[in-house]
């Protein structure tokens, strides 16, 4: 362990230990996602991640992430482990404490699985693309609107391009974009650093302007309750009801990415966004793409309204390459005249990271030889992760609008 | 206690705890704060709250909000608490689990006390104001920026007001309000509502359209370092000091709420704002105020520039009612002729909770005696915490632009 001891700097009092001057060992660097001024959990050169804990009275503590490692006591109170060599990108983990499972608050938090854990990114040598530099900046937008189908106010977050409030004759295509399973409308922004990718993007012009919406695939209409994330350390359960119209009854749970998304979005999220912004608003200028459960929503609301939608995107998340898809026939056979359908998506965009199951891929290929075009991207060593996606994107966005 | 076991539901498997139908007792109603699904903190019509945290083997567990709670472990394996009513608003805590200390996995996260806490939200029947209502809605923009003082990019939050897309040709004027201690440039719209709060006021005519910016109290130059927050239980450190000039000593560490903030903000942020937005750019139309810490950078930003400032707020947070402070001498003597500086300052608001010191009330007061009008506001039965800063939000933005 390489760690250097400053044990005369660390004070415990109350059962809480603190150290204001403990340094890590010097190649060791904070992630980038610690909150400020935290030393802790670090990254070696060669990827392996030390983590430090403050629980004095505890017997049992442990970082999960990947398999898990446990901690050790070490004689300044504090609880210590340095990790294997860990996989580039952003990585989700949490601490149990004594069977406790909770976020280490030496980090942001990021709502994954259902809550808000904690995360840490290892540097990627090829990750210029969503790293800051000096180029026109556009901006997120978060706002609040009421849905009529779900009866409740929602939050979207909308990245406007750099030149949108310059260019105030201009028009602009619309992307919506998805976030995955436990996820929300946060994810694509904070997890995703999608509008920093879409700066970088546009000043190299390898895209074209955009409004990206970002908004959460869960929906429920009332009577409904939603079938939830179910984390499993926060003792949830299914969302109350909102109260049953008069002369229906209460439905059962509903599984997230059903229809009701797709009405939502089309009845009361579309509507918001072209009423607010300057948007093109034709199929020609729509896109829809999502990650994993959203790649799956994206397919399910496209391919029912390929009159709204001429461009599709499913990173690690698609709607077919298991048993039982029949290009042919599935969705109502959209797909049944490839050369119409052709016609129709301009850009029919498949990825999927390395490490995952070959789902993706099994997909694109059942499409390639029903005759449906679409580009299949691998994301090389990354598995169902922030890094494969943030890299779809980047070769998604590009093909969009042209 | 008045909690209904339903002990069958609870399943453990490697010794983590969880239950999808445990329900909380029927009149224990879930924070708002609370993830999507979580039963548990709720609060009764008293306002005693109730908490829950899975910790199967932990030896003792305590809800730190107020003076303090000890949970007891159930039957279920789970630990429960039913605290004291506790005032209504917005609270952090946080739960110390064999004596580390961390956020509870069951609520949202908010950025206060340096690190992501825990948060309750006790109703406030009189808090109509801070509640989504079917009005015109304003959004809030997440805006990356360059600082040439701070040498580092900075995030800043801003309202539009809900008419700002559409009234083109409008310009508006400018609220600059800040956060505590402890806090960041989150803290005014996911805390405060300030958002909700503004649309409200604009839709009954109450207050003006304005923009409104939020950024981050913490700004060093070059060859600094920062007095972080230090928050104990993660053992922070000063930030490491970005790269020194040539020819320059390292500087020792700046307390916050200094000069450089001043100067960043005069420099960088008030340039990008009014390049970026459609923005009345003279002092008549330009106001700062803040909370706490927030408020004393305010003091010292404005009385230094009153050339650029008409309208100044503290709430929780000025310049003086401490001995030492006179008003003919300090800052340069700025409010020496009180005639010139009541005809210069629109409005000077300052607000406080009646459980707080009396630290702004005697400031009020000293600035009466010499001369200077002031608004003073106490909010009654508030402490320091958001529900007092909310209400002299309230109560401070009619006041503006007029």
């Amino acid at each position: 362990m390489n760690r250097v001891l400053l044990a005369a700097a660390i004070t415990c009092s109350m059962g809480v230990c603190a150290s204001v001057s403990a340094q890590p060992p010097a190649d060791c660097v904070p992630s980038v996602l610690n909150i400020p001024g935290a030393p802790y959990p670090c990254i070696f050169p060669d990827h392996r991640v030390m983590f430090r804990v403050a629980a004095p009275d505890a017997t049992k503590v442990r970082i999960r992430v990947g398999p898990g490692f446990d901690m050790s006591k070490e004689p300044d109170g504090l609880w210590y482990v340095t990790t294997t060599p860990q996989v580039v990108g952003f990585h989700y983990y949490t601490v149990s404490i004594d069977g406790a499972v909770v976020a280490d608050p030496a980090t942001q938090t990021f709502f994954g699985s259902g809550w808000y854990n904690s995360a840490i990114e290892v540097p990627d040598p090829e990750g210029d693309y969503y790293r800051m530099k000096d180029v026109p900046r556009g901006s997120i937008n978060q706002r609040w609107y009421y849905s009529k189908v779900t009866q409740q106010w929602r939050r979207a977050y909308i990245y406007t391009p750099p030149d949108y409030d310059t260019n105030t004759k201009a028009k602009y295509p619309v992307l919506y974009l998805m976030h995955g399973w436990g996820e929300n409308e946060q994810g694509w922004h904070v997890q995703g650093h999608v509008d920093v990718i879409m700066d970088n993007l546009i000043a190299e012009q390898k895209a074209k302007p955009m409004i990206i919406v970002m908004e959460n695939l869960n929906a429920v209409k009332p009577g409904e309750s939603a079938a939830l994330y179910h984390a499993r350390n926060v003792t949830t359960q299914a969302v109350p009801a909102p109260p049953t119209p008069p002369g229906q009854r209460p439905a059962g749970p509903r599984p997230l990415g059903s229809g009701v998304f797709t009405d939502m979005m089309l009845t009361d999220l579309m509507p918001m966004v072209e009423r607010s912004y300057r948007v093109a608003a034709d199929r020609d200028h729509r896109a829809m793409a999502g990650l994993s459960m959203g790649g799956m929503q994206t397919f399910t609301t496209t391919l029912a309204h390929l009159d709204k939608f001429a461009y599709i995107g499913g990173f690690s998340g698609s709607t077919g390459g298991r048993g039982g898809f029949d290009p042919k026939t599935a969705h109502d056979g959209v797909m049944a005249d490839a050369a119409a359908f052709n016609k129709k998506v301009k850009v029919l965009f498949l990825g999927i990271g390395s490490e995952e199951g070959p789902g993706t891929k099994a997909f694109s290929e059942q499409l390639t030889q029903a005759g449906i075009t679409n580009v299949f991207f691998l994301s090389p060593g990354t598995a169902h992760e922030w890094l494969t996606w943030r890299r779809c994107f980047k070769e998604f966005a590009p093909r969009l609008f042209r």
